[in-house]
């Protein structure tokens, strides 16, 4: 099987872990038969400099007609407001019709504060559709409002993946696991019972009326009660699944529990593709350094095959980076060490 | 000076813990010169179950032309849809215009993940103007809709009470502390520049403006790396100012690393008045147990009088609940202790 990759290192430091995913990649052992093609696809911050347009049209064109698969870096986001700009990523979750992100968040064994949960993040709607406007109130004040959006279809279909992957997750546990698959739906209907209590409701129906979901237990969490409980109890979850706003800010939460943003992968999944993006952003503060860690775009790459049906390839990438962080001898600075990005790279390559 | 004091204890623990707060006022040392008259007021779910109206107008009219400030203890949201329930503290603080919601959260000394800090959380707009709609769309999937409200007048507002808070607090840490003061902006403007750009902007703008506040210093942190670096690095931050949904996520946030909501005491103020409230919620799961923490509470207690003019009173109290914690021989289950809720009382009214 021959799969071709559109790579959008972005800015930053995007620019020095999406080589080392294509790295990854191409030593695949051959045993698994696979064949990488790649595209070099621009987005980003410095190509809205360049070219008046973060997302030109050709790399979704190249994408959609041409490619199985890309991987995504990071984009600077500016530090003040800047005409016309607009984050590249939430455009391309929508034009490709993304509508699943995907944020496992796994310690390693013996780590101190044990977990192991995915964070399933709805990816198309809620404030992500950006429509707002701003006008001047009869006081005289200025006034900006924004559309937040929900609607049964996207949380529908998000809440179906979430199940899914709970049950994935328990067959990969296996029968004799003492952990049982869960799903917490996390919203806020106490004060927004139309928009949170539609997302709510809709997937607490995708779970009362799939009798094949029967195994999972489905529980609820308001935003805020959840973010506390992820800090003081994060092995109590599995599954949390969420409109896209809170699923930002709580898989950044996660990522804290494990020590690193430099860990956590994420997919973008819509039917038939995908998109792995680390999820740090472009670090402006150690760009061109090498030595970003280079893990979080690598999990990406195997969350990515892992979403095109290559379980087993992903499978070996997982525990590659696994041994290499148990081991503990290659580690960048972010996690204490001194390795260079490369270093890191080539020490989870031979362990492919 | 007398001060006639509105108790509303709201649902669950709220019963448990006003009373508490109630007697450490009556307890204080007659020094302070302080009188306390009280009046008992209504709001809650049980109140809408009763009446058919969660915030009884008689407790808003009370409020208004009888009270000089209130302590408000919880409320329980129900776990389904009720038809015309709405929160009553979120239309207190609007129709009591409380614009600011002060919630300081700070470790006791020794503690391994030492916290200083204060979150100054907008109170009257966002997305809790809860303006909601829902419709059918053209394919007939349902669509819910909620508003999102930023105005230059209440940003502004809050922008001068967070740097207000932050002069205080350098003040009260003394010229020779090594540290200094620092306002973090909280937004999402990468992906909102209008609603939360205008946020960002105004409170920059009052910084800019005051030449008062140009010993403080001014950063801005986006949403979810916020919750990130809230927990890798707390005591990094001093003065967090957020538009209310954010500020309401990372209170929780905030109070998990001080090990327990039951500690974290809150303010909501306004021009001339102030309401006292614990940052927990009404825990039906241990309600009538008389085990739930007071402390929340009675910190809210010396908030209050700390925005009423009456700082020393504070003082006194936050000493007195710092010894006993400190001494930590009296501590409730929350915290690991066994103590009851009367217990910790006493245990704070003899270091009154
Ligand atoms: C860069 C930003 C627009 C993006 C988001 O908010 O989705 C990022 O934080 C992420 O989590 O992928
Ligand atoms: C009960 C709820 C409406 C409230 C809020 O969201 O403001 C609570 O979480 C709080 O923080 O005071």
């Amino acid at each position: 099987r021959t799969l071709r990759i559109g790579l959008i290192p972005g800015d930053g430091i995007g620019r020095e872990v999406i080589p080392a995913g294509r790295q990854i990649l191409e030593a695949l052992p051959s045993a698994f038969n696979l064949k990488f093609s790649f595209v070099d696809l621009e987005a980003g911050f410095e190509t809205f400099q360049k070219t008046g347009k973060a997302l030109p049209d050709k790399t979704i064109e190249v994408l959609k007609s041409d490619c199985d698969g890309a991987l995504f870096g990071a984009v600077s986001s500016p530090t003040t407001k800047v005409e016309g700009y607009s984050s590249p990523i939430v455009a391309l979750r929508k034009k490709l019709d993304l509508y699943a992100n995907v944020r496992p968040v796994k310690s390693v064994k013996g780590a101190v504060i044990p977990v192991d949960l995915v964070i399933v993040r709805e990816n198309t709607e809620d404030l992500y559709v950006k429509e707002e406007k701003t006008y001047t109130a009869k006081d005289g004040t200025k006034v900006a409002e924004a559309i937040k959006r929900i609607s049964a279809r996207a949380s529908q279909r998000i809440g179906r993946i979430a199940f899914e992957i709970a049950l994935k997750r328990a067959s990969i546990r296996g029968p004799d696991s003492p952990v049982s698959p869960l799903v917490t739906i996390t919203h806020k209907s106490n004060v927004l019972p139309q928009t949170d209590g539609l997302f709510r409701e809709t997937v607490r129906a995708v779970f009362k009326e799939n009798p094949s979901y029967s195994s999972v237990r489905c529980e609820e969490q308001i935003v805020d009660s959840m973010v506390y409980k992820l800090f003081r109890e994060p092995s109590y979850f599995d599954v949390v699944v969420a409109p896209n706003l809170y699923g930002d800010i709580l898989s950044d939460g996660a990522a804290a529990l494990v020590g690193s943003l430099g860990l956590v992968p994420s997919a973008n999944i819509g039917d038939g593709f995908a998109i792995g993006e680390p999820c740090h952003g472009s670090a402006p503060d150690i760009m061109g350094r090498g030595i970003a860690n280079p893990i979080a775009t690598i999990r990406s790459v195997g969350l990515m095959l892992e979403f095109m049906g290559e379980t087993e390839a992903a499978g070996r990438i997982y525990r590659a980076v696994d041994g290499s962080l148990v081991e503990g001898e290659c580690l960048s600075p972010d996690l204490g060490g001194n390795a260079e990005t490369q270093e890191v790279v080539e020490d989870i390559l031979k362990r492919l």
